[in-house]
């Protein structure tokens, strides 16, 4: 028996029943209650008498042992393997060929909240985030064993009440992480606006030596249907293994538990409420495809940044006053007016198709812009590119000094805007700084398959 | 030879020639100039001496004619037809089994400006839309074979520039033409904001008996690559016969000129700056697919209401006070402040996630709600459904007054709340009506297929 993070009576009962990680085993307790699945390694920090199987549905559970406890061996590792190399699905080929702990890469997690580590909170039914890294290690064993881990809490928030000066708090943690070592950071986040905090690491990072990859969960870790622990091994994969040294969002790749996908931070969006598979990257391709059980990472998308290539460097620092608003049949010019009277010092619009908003808020724009603001245009269409020299509307829009937002999503100009102008108060470089492709965030062509195809 | 709306030199050149609607020509002008195409039958009004041929881009041209003109048959109807029956691709199966003018479904065409017949403007080089009903038969005759045509130009503006007093000019003289007998309304407008008006339509016809289909052009008819044409015929091809009564938007289904899909009004949005298949439907399926060119539509989903079951019944009216607000990471509560202080009686949010905003705007929301203004939660992600009992956030936002939007779209919920209130000053009726579903525009059920295939 490897002793794989066992200690104590759970290690004495996996030693009389010669069962090794990876083998299939059923455990019954003497209170009675039977438990079979793949054992897994334990690599949690406490000492209770507990052994990790992961069910036949891909969910981990700990079960709590005894010296009554029986166990046996159902069907060995070597089995299942050979079972797999002729179809059936494999469920821990992670556990051959690992380095010894102590020797595998050093990933640290940085804990931000969320759902991927949050619990059902019994008084109102509801569910509020309760990450510690020791729950994560103990909930999901994989992780420990693909990387050396450490964890850190950064904080603990639901991800709606994440700003930008928050972001500035991850961007420090990360990086003193990889000044520490850390040849991977792994960063546990709510997904509702995960898709924002990972573009802000992507700008703030001008030069980075090593993945960082946001995760999150849709469904909550006690629940049967979770995709906490699938999604964490991918990001961890991702954070000790890829080969590129950029900001990805780490999620599901598809309803079942066969990939994930590595997107682009300054690419992707969250697109369903509840899908596992929310997370799909816009006018574009994911950077990489990953297969968590098999260990396998598929590029998918050619790197802007190779891991190891370039040093360390962090401009940080996030403008709060900058504005993203989204134009709608009607929209009053006092709504800009506001913005620019309460100090705002920059706003993205959210226009029409290739980029318009009513004609009656040119002035308001055009008197915004005469004050400094920053006003750059996007499209709530979401794909394709902003182009201001086709209509009227657009030409009259450029000359009052509205930046054409090129490709990029909403979400990700805001982001940009609220660091560049945390790092400028000339409008003229800021809007020098919007044009330019600074992180994978505008693309120069499209292809026609970028577009998903739908359902008809 | 047929007549097909030809007069004069042009009718003389075709008989002698032997040329009928349907067959290949070659026209060799006097200037020397030749054209080659399958003649196209003409319904204009003008009495201009022009010969409509569809180009083998698929471009309809008109090509004016004279005396010393020679006109050749390249190819017969016939020909071209058991070719088209052999595989190759049928340019104009359109021409038969029509009944004869005069005894076709009667559609009527509202012009509201917009691509559709945009014309590029000279001085500047920009396109500006240049609708009248007669440049659109001269330069689509098909629709004047599908249809008795009539038409009225109701406004002329950008779509960008519309505006909810501006829907209800379009609701009431799209009434009007039901009421005349139109057997279907065709509303020609902008693609900008296409979307939006047609889901006001959804809304204000509360009993319609006939089809509005909407179309749009996502390039001028100018150009060799404009879309206007295919969309029309099958907008037309909608209005004049499909078995459904329902306010869809119809618009290219591919890049290519296969089909077009009819979109349920309030399920669609433009999803891409550019694309001619731009428009789909979210959280749901296209109503109905057409092929313009063999004349067929082929349901898709189950219509709500059929056509000639429901009388007419219009309930117009749309208030301008209510605003749009997308949530982004930071937004200051003073932004609900203020809405609330000028007046506005509605606001749909455009959440994160399953429907959440930062805890900090809670009071603000709160306050605005006491105060008699009606707040929708909808989500960013698009796709999905808004729960807000999940999260603490949720319920939160749930005790303060905030209403779910279900699965509506953030702009359909715009377009709904807009017209509630034009016909509600009671919040609590709005908000049963809210959650009512109305025009299509909530589904209690979604299964896995409606999410698109996004690549990767």
């Amino acid at each position: 028996m490897e002793e794989a993070g066992y200690t104590g009576v759970a290690l004495r009962l996996l030693r009389r029943a010669g069962a090794r990680p990876g083998d299939r085993i059923r455990i019954e307790r003497s209170d009675g209650r039977v438990f079979e699945g793949v054992l897994m390694p334990r690599y949690a920090i406490s000492a209770r008498p507990i052994i990790v199987v992961k069910l036949d549905n891909g969910y981990n559970i700990g079960v709590r042992v005894d010296e009554g406890t029986r166990i046996e061996v159902v069907k060995t590792r070597e089995a299942i393997l050979h079972e797999a190399a002729a179809g059936a699905p494999a469920a821990v080929p992670l556990l051959e060929e690992q380095p010894p702990p102590g020797k595998r890469p050093r990933v640290t997690i940085l804990g931000t909240g969320g759902t991927i580590a949050s619990k059902v909170e019994y008084e109102t039914g509801a569910v509020r985030p309760a990450f510690s890294a020791e729950e994560i290690l103990e909930a999901v064993p994989e992780v420990g064993f693909i990387a050396d881990i450490s964890s850190r809490v950064v904080m603990n928030i639901l991800s709606e009440n994440m700003r930008p000066k928050y972001w500035e708090k991850i961007v420090d943690e990360a990086a003193k992480a990889i000044q520490e070592g850390a040849e991977g950071i792994v960063v546990a986040h709510g997904t509702d606006t995960m898709a924002y905090t990972a573009s802000a690491l992507a700008f703030a990072f001008r030069g980075l030596p090593v993945p960082i990859a946001f995760v999150g969960a849709q469904r909550s870790s006690d629940r049967p249907s979770s995709d906490a622990a699938f999604n964490l091994v991918a990001a961890t994969l991702v954070a000790a293994r890829a080969p590129f040294a950029e900001v990805v969002v780490v999620m599901h790749g598809e309803a079942g538990d066969t990939y994930a996908l590595a997107h682009r931070a300054t690419r992707v969006r969250k697109m369903h409420t509840s899908r596992r598979d929310a997370f799909q990257t816009i006018n574009g391709r994911p950077l990489a495809k990953i297969y968590p059980f098999e260990g396998r990472i598929e590029l998918r998308d050619k790197p802007l940044r190779e891991r190891g290539r370039e040093e360390l460097h962090v401009v940080n620092g996030f403008e709060e006053k900058v504005a993203l608003v989204k134009y709608y049949p009607g929209m009053e010019a006092e709504l800009i007016d506001f913005l620019v009277d309460r100090g705002y010092r920059g706003i993205v619009l959210e226009g029409t198709g290739l980029g318009h908003v009513g004609e009656w808020l040119v002035e308001s724009i055009r008197r915004a812009v005469e004050q400094g603001v920053v006003v750059v245009m996007t499209s709530q269409t979401l794909f394709g590119r902003v182009n201001m020299n086709v209509y009227t509307t657009g030409r009259k829009l450029l000359q009052a000094g509205v930046i054409p937002g090129e490709d990029m999503l909403p979400e990700v100009a805001f982001v940009k805007l609220s660091w560049i102008l945390a790092h400028t108060h000339d409008p003229r470089e800021a809007g020098r700084m919007l044009r330019e492709n600074l992180a994978g965030e505008i693309t120069y062509r499209h292809t026609l398959d970028l577009y998903p195809r739908w359902p008809h």
